[in-house]
């Protein structure tokens, strides 16, 4: 506790409690101490904050079954937006959301192209005339904007930079927000995991490199938001997984060697999801 | 996209594209444009981010089972922290979480006596010594620390301010960030719906009166954090729910007819989550 917030504890604790807390830290009882807010505190903007001061716009969405995040961005000002990653089976409602909040669908972008779910960009396009899709050049799939290492997605005043994370499929990207607050890192990085490497065009040592390269190289305070997560969590900092990640803090060759024996079972939705993924880009 | 913006891509776009870009809203390539950084925008803080740009470290987390969501707050400097509805299991990961980023756990609160999963407050405090559990005193249910409308949770520059919201349940408490700029609602009031009113001390307008007198009375752009969803969504704010929860926002006698006609079955875990969470806060 801050000085500040110990002098305001001490002069406003009103008798015991069933649990007195300690001296460290604790309660304060009345509503009246609410008038000598706010706090002094410094205000001191880090990397991550700055965005969201501007007027972002930011909703993170997620799909239960292949348990993958979507995320929408917009810009407060001139409403235009941007998804990241949607999902066939949950456009309704993020359609519905992008309606309610008054957004006006650039585009719909792809990380790359999935292998455990149904992009939701075709089905979008046909529900949101205007918007476009978007992926990788590298990736092989149809979209109406085919994009590469160091393009630009604008909505507003924001804009997304496409930074080319191969080694999971040769087609992956990372999408930074303009100032490095946040990072879009597909299945290039988890939170404390990687995508895996042993389909369609997966490579250890590439991947090794894509992430030490493009995404480590971010500043310390960036949020990374990835495609996946199953275990509940919603986003990790460059700082935590350069430090925490178990895979991709190890050597190379260690980590090519943890890579080639994971034995994981072959996607369930893989023979579906790849060819459909390789053309929803242009459904009409 | 701001006037700035728009000088910026007309500089810098380079010939055709695939699809091109429209004028009021586009592409630009080429990594050269970044040193131009930062776009000049107004830096207006709004309510809902002076917290996070003050130092506050925040994660959601979510359990998948009940369709739970935890919170945890914690003060970059100090370290100071609490957490919100741990579920029972998915304190291992939590408590992981919180020891990864150097987190000195000062309280685990419940916003109130759940009735579909058991509460991780009891086995929270075996693996965190030091953390004390904290819930409503009109709950009835045992805790270190039983609190009412108006009591305040500090940690580090930070605190939590307690509202009674009952309605749901009779102990309900939403717990408000100090600068309003973000809330956890629990049951009281979700994305889009709200806690049901047919069980416990559940009555349809006592909580309509709390959430109109104690939540959509909080600034328009507060964000807020239900205990739960069922469809993916993370957050809301106090405007959309004003203008867009289908429940809330009729008059109050349509609310309790709504209320009164769910005709939901009896949650599955209920004959053994209450009898837990009445007890589990003291778990030594």
């Amino acid at each position: 506790m801050s000085a500040v917030g110990r002098i305001l504890l001490n002069s406003v604790c009103r008798g015991g409690r069933a649990v007195t807390p300690g001296p460290a830290a604790g309660f304060h009882r009345g509503r009246n101490v609410l008038h000598i807010q706010p706090l002094i505190t410094t205000l001191r903007l880090s990397h991550h904050q700055s965005a969201l001061a501007k007027g972002l716009i930011f909703r993170q969405l997620f799909e239960k079954i292949s348990c993958t995040y979507t995320y929408l961005l917009g810009d407060v000002q001139s409403k235009e937006a941007v998804i990241i990653d949607p999902v066939l089976e949950t456009v309704s409602r993020d359609v519905k959301l992008i309606q309610e909040l008054g957004l006006n669908l650039l585009y719909a972008a792809n990380t790359h192209c999935h292998a455990d779910h149904v992009t939701g960009t075709g089905l979008m396009k046909t529900m949101m005339p205007g918007c476009r899709s978007v992926i990788s050049n590298d990736s092989g799939a149809l979209a109406d904007i085919c994009i590469k290492e160091g393009d630009y997605i604008n909505f507003g005043k924001f804009f997304l930079e496409a930074r080319s994370t191969p080694g999971h499929t040769d087609g992956c990207l990372t999408y930074v927000l303009n100032d490095s607050s946040m990072a879009f890192t597909g299945d290039a990085l988890l939170i404390r995991g990687c995508g895996r490497t042993d389909f369609q065009q997966g490579c250890p040592k590439t991947l090794y490199q894509s992430v030490h390269e493009k995404i480590f190289s971010l500043p310390a305070d960036c949020l990374l938001y990835p495609a996946h997560d199953y275990t509940g969590q919603t986003v990790t900092t460059v700082e935590e997984e350069r430090r925490l990640n178990p895979r991709l803090t190890k050597p190379l060759a260690e980590y090519i060697d943890i890579m080639n024996n994971l034995n994981l079972p072959k996607p369930s939705q893989i023979d579906i999801a790849v060819p459909a993924n390789l053309r929803c880009g242009i459904q009409d």
